[in-house]
């Protein structure tokens, strides 16, 4: 991902410092015009602007400490991922240090990185993304979304939970069409090109300022209805032979949902069961 | 349902006859025009095509038996719920009475039946589903998936769980970022306008036909990168305060499918640990 970074700052003529851990690495960038910096504090004091990308928040103090005097007075643009506490942390240690803070997160893969629409989410001072605005958009599109530095790699959590839990969802309905001879492809004409969009996509979005309001009437479907249809869906998979525990815990859910006094609100009152810190896993 | 399938026929100047287990339900449906039958056998014997919509198959029986012998010769399309098991035993039901049977799923709330665009599956004989196509017609726009007939209720069971997983992992993802004091029509605008349909579905139906294959390169990120994330997901979701059993199943899906070996594909190999049948839920 670092190179996809740097590639994206070369590619638009900026003038690009690059520092790696491990030596060699950056030698296809210097070959494009990049410089190699000797050391992590000469990396730093090349630019006004530093973007990082490592494997977690103790990798980035790990990089960037012995560096500090270099980054007073410069801006830190942190890619890497983390916990919102996490990053919380990283402006204090920004502070302490006089170093100007933005925390991202990168939504795209590698390939995509340096087209306009290829999402990159910010988070921290606006007038820190403001200011840097223009070389932000060089990496993807920038979205800013507040000044609480914790909600790019909080956004970045949630959208990966959302991608795996439709992406689990998904592989269980192709392996439930799967045990009647029915392909992947052939059921995501109706399930991906029709269903997941058209139905629930626009059903959740229509009814997401209902969840902010906690309206969850009952006239749109009951928590029993769906409790009822979810262990119908547990019982063809065990029937079926597929794996039945994502619709399981789904029914699990949609039982507590009852059990705290939900029976007669329609599903999405389950935000109110997800919003709790459940039984520990 | 019953209701409004009988209003898209009156809709469309059908005759239609009309009758309910529980009098006086179909009164709405007299005054717009509808014929009422006495029994279930005048019912029947009324049309060439018998629509039903119950709750289960041992309603359809229940429902039906009694009028075994005016159905003789005639043409039954069953929507109600049901397993796959259970269309096919429904089949040698209709054989052993004379009876065409189509089984059907409808895939869309009361108020979206009689639209074209309103997705109706069928599975059963196609000479059948060819020969009433245009009565069908008038509740939705009729798909027809193949001569098994257990292909509706199946299609129906993996959409809906494709649904609620997708439900669940978007409510749990609106908790997360709830707890930051995001709104989820804020969060919307990222996870359902662009993340959902853009990143989630395109990525799943271009790689629909490398299920089929079974081809999960690892160049497309690893089996082992993917539980790193969900690792995340389960830390995060502790750390905030929000339920973590749906991330922590997905963990846990991904920890299996590394134990049996796919360590080194990328993450759609999940198909192949929901392909069979799990621990016992």
């Amino acid at each position: 991902m670092g190179a996809a970074l740097a590639n994206a700052f070369l590619d638009q003529g900026h003038p690009t410092t690059v520092w790696n851990r491990s030596p060699g690495r950056a030698d296809s960038l210097v070959a494009r015009g990049a410089h190699l910096a000797g050391t992590i504090a000469e990396a730093v004091s090349a630019s006004p602007v530093v973007v990082v990308c490592v494997k977690d928040y103790d990798a980035v103090y790990g990089v960037l400490a012995p560096a500090a005097d270099a980054l007073s007075g410069r801006v830190v643009v942190n890619h890497s991922s983390g916990t919102p506490k996490q990053a919380r942390e990283a402006v204090d240690w920004a502070d302490r240090h006089g170093v100007e803070y933005l925390d991202g997160a990168i939504m795209v893969p590698p390939f995509a990185v340096g087209k306009p629409d290829s999402v990159f989410l910010y988070s921290g001072p606006r007038a820190v993304f403001d200011a840097h605005r223009v070389t932000l958009e060089t990496m993807g599109g920038p979205r800013y979304l507040g000044a609480d530095p914790g909600l790019a790699v909080l956004y970045n959590t949630a959208l990966l939970g959302l991608m795996y839990a439709s992406m689990n969802g998904f592989l269980h309905a192709a392996a439930l069409v799967g045990t009647a001879g029915v392909g992947a492809e052939t059921f995501s004409e109706i399930a991906l090109d029709w269903f997941a969009p058209d139905v629930v996509v626009r059903y959740l979005r229509a009814q997401a300022s209902e969840i902010d309001k906690r309206n969850f009437p009952g006239t749109l479907g009951t928590m029993e209805m769906n409790l009822t249809a979810l262990e119908h869906i547990v019982h063809t998979s065990a029937e079926q032979g597929v794996d039945a525990e994502l619709p399981a815990l789904l029914r699990a859910h949609a039982q507590r949902a009852i059990a705290e006094g939900y029976a007669g609100n329609n599903y999405l009152a389950m935000f109110e069961v997800l919003s709790k810190a459940g039984p520990r896993p």
